[in-house]
C-alpha cells in the first residue's frame, strides 16, 4: 500500500508473476477494493493469488513506531503476522523501509546468535560477480543498525555471505571488512575485533579489510559495514554519477568535442544508470530474523515487483533462513576457547 | 625526505617560490647533502634558503610510534621543534601521514578546548565553492581521530570552518554534519548531540546534517563526520572515476557510438583527474595544535609543493591559529547554560 506508486505496480508485479510461477502462491495484503481493482486490469493466475483485506497502511511520511502503534492492523502488520503463523513462507513490501523493518522486528523473533537486523542492499561495482557476471555486490548493513559491535559485524558477514550464496549462486562468497586501511589493526574497535574474529572462523570466505577505493571497484562480493558507514556510502555511490557528468561538463563545457562526447554518452550513461537501480533489480534482504523479508525499493515498477517477489521464492525454496543459522552455529563454534 | 618522489621535488618547489615570495624564508630539514644537491639543481634565492640537517628520516612504510622512539633527531621531529621553537611559523610535509600527525602530537600543544587533532582533505564537488568557484569541499576528520564524541565533531567544524575562510576566502563556510539523514534525529549518538549543539551556536554557518549524495554534490563548504567515515568516502572518491569509467565500458564495449563517445571523453576524464588530484592542489592542514601544519600527498609534484607551501603562508600571514581559538571560545561560550 505504501510504495510511491501506489498498489498498481505491486499487484502488476504478482499477477505476472502468478502466469508462469506454478508453485507460487502469492497473498496480497491491502485495501482489498483497490488491489481487486488493479488485478481486475491486468491477466492473473485467480487460483494463485489471494487477498488479504487491511484496513490502513503506512505511509512513506510516517513516523515508523507512531504509525504502527497507531494502527495495530495496518498491511505491513496484517503481512508480517501471515508470515509468523506459517500462512505465508516470506515477506515483500515496497513501503517504509523503517516500518517494515519495526514489524519485522515486533512480530518476528531474531536468530540465535543474532542482536540486531541488517538491511542489505546491492551496490554497482566495477568487477563482475558471480556465475552470471553480475555487476553488484551486496553490502550490509545499510541503515537498520548505525552503531555496531564486533559480534554484529560477524554476524552481519556470516547473513550476508549465506544471502550471496543462496540469491546470486556464489559458492564461496568473498566478504570484505570496510575499514580506512588494509591491515588487520586498523579500523574501529569493533571494526578490529570483528577482523579477528572473522580471520579465526571458516563460517565465511573472509577477504580482510577493504577500503573505501574497493566499493566501486567491486573487490568483494560481500562488504560488511556498520548502518552509519554503509548508509553514506549507499547515497554517495547514487549521487556520484550525477556529480561526475557534471563535473566533466563543467570543465569542459566551452570545449565542443567534449560536449560531443557527453552527448553520445549520455544514452549510455542512462543505461548505467538503469543498471544501477533498484527499480530493475528488485530489492535487497532484511537479514536477522527467523522469518525472510524482501525490501524492494519505493520506487519499484512491476518488473522490479516481480523480480523482488523472485528472489523472496529462491530465498524460501533454498531455505536461507536454514543457511544463516549453520552459519551462525559456526562462527560462535570458532569463537569458543580451543582446549589445548 | 619522505615523500615518494624523493627530495627533489620538495626542493624545487620550495626554490621556485624562494624567488617571488620575497617575505617567506624556507627552512628545508633533512639530509643536508641530498637538499644541497638538488638545491644546486635548481635556481633560487639564496638569502631565503636556510638548511637543517637531520641524520636521519621516516619512510612511509615505517610504523610512526616505532620509528619516532627510534629516530628521536627524524628530519619530521626536527622540523617539529623548529616550528615550536618559533624557528619557523608552519610545518609542511610531504611525507608519512601517520608521522607527521604524532610528531606534531608529541612536539606541539593541542588548542583549549581540542581534545583530538582533525586531519582534513580537499575533495572534488560537482557544485562550486566560494569566491574562485573552487570545484572543492574541505572534508574533516579523513583519518586521524577514527572515533569521535560530539565535542569533538564540534571542534572539527570549528577548524574546518577558519581554515576554509583563510584559505579559501569563504565568508561564512556552510558547515555541514554527515549522517544517514538530514533530520536532527538521525545519525550516530555523537552526531545527534553534535547537531544540537552546533544548531546552537553561532561560531560556524551551521547547514544541519547532509547525506552521503551531498559530498559529491558539494551541498556545503565543510564536511565534518569522524575519521573512519571520512577515510572510507575519500578513498571512495577516489576509487569511483575509475570505476565509472569501466563499468560504462564493460556495459557498452560493443557498441561503436559509444566507443566512441569515451574516447572523446577520455582526455576530459583525464583533466579532471588531474583537477581533483591533490598533486595540483598543494596539501591539507592538520589541525587542533597550537602550531600549524599543511600536510602535502606524498607523490606531490614541484607545483604541488609550491603550492603547499603558498598555502602554509596564508595560514601564517592571515593568523589561522587566533581564528580557530576565537570560534573555540564562541562555541565554549554558547554550550554553557544561558541564566534566565
Amino acid at each position: 500500500m505504501g510504495a510511491d506508486g501506489g498498489v498498481a505496480p505491486m499487484v502488476e508485479g504478482a499477477a505476472s508473476l502468478s502466469l508462469d510461477a506454478h508453485d507460487t502462491s502469492l497473498l496480497l495484503v491491502g485495501d482489498e477494493r483497490s488491489i481487486r481493482e488493479a488485478l481486475s486490469r491486468c491477466s492473473h493466475a485467480a487460483s494463485r493469488v489471494t487477498v488479504l483485506h487491511a484496513q490502513s497502511s503506512v505511509t512513506m511520511t510516517d513516523t515508523p513506531s507512531e504509525a504502527l502503534d497507531r494502527m495495530p492492523d495496518a498491511s505491513i502488520l496484517l503481512a508480517a503476522r501471515a508470515v509468523a503463523d506459517g500462512s505465508a513462507d516470506v515477506l515483500v513490501s515496497a513501503g517504509n523501509t523503517g516500518a517494515v523493518i519495526l514489524a519485522a522486528s515486533r512480530t518476528f523473533s531474531r536468530l540465535p546468535g543474532v542482536r540486531r537486523a541488517a538491511l542489505a542492499a546491492v551496490i554497482p561495482t566495477l568487477e563482475p560477480h558471480g556465475p552470471h557476471a553480475d555487476p553488484f555486490a551486496l553490502m550490509l548493513d545499510v541503515g537498520a543498525t548505525l552503531e555496531t559491535t564486533a559480534d554484529e559485524l560477524v554476524s552481519f558477514a556470516v547473513m550476508g555471505s549465506a544471502y550471496s550464496r543462496i540469491v546470486s549462486n556464489i559458492e564461496r562468497p568473498r566478504v570484505g571488512l570496510l575499514s580506512n586501511g588494509t591491515e588487520p589493526k586498523k579500523g574501529t574497535k569493533a571494526v578490529v575485533m570483528a577482523h579477528e574474529r572473522l580471520a579465526r572462523t571458516n563460517a565465511v570466505a573472509f577477504a580482510g579489510n577493504i577500503e573505501g577505493l574497493d566499493v566501486p571497484r567491486g573487490s568483494v562480493d560481500v562488504v560488511v559495514c556498520d548502518g552509519f558507514v554503509g548508509n553514506v556510502v549507499l547515497k554517495m555511490l547514487e549521487g556520484v554519477a550525477d556529480a561526475a557528468r557534471g563535473i566533466a561538463k563543467n570543465a569542459y563545457a566551452a570545449r565542443l568535442r567534449y560536449k560531443l562526447g557527453l552527448m553520445l554518452l549520455s544514452q549510455g550513461l542512462r543505461r548505467v544508470s538503469e543498471l544501477v537501480d533498484w527499480k530493475q533489480y528488485g530489492g535487497a534482504p532484511i537479514l536477522g530474523f527467523d522469518r525472510l523479508v524482501i525490501k524492494a525499493h519505493g520506487r519499484s515498477n512491476a518488473r522490479a515487483v516481480r523480480n523482488a517477489l523472485k528472489v523472496a521464492t529462491k530465498t524460501v525454496e533454498r531455505d536461507l533462513i536454514a543457511a544463516i543459522a549453520t552459519g551462525l552455529d559456526a562462527t560462535r563454534e570458532s569463537a569458543e576457547p580451543v582446549a589445548p
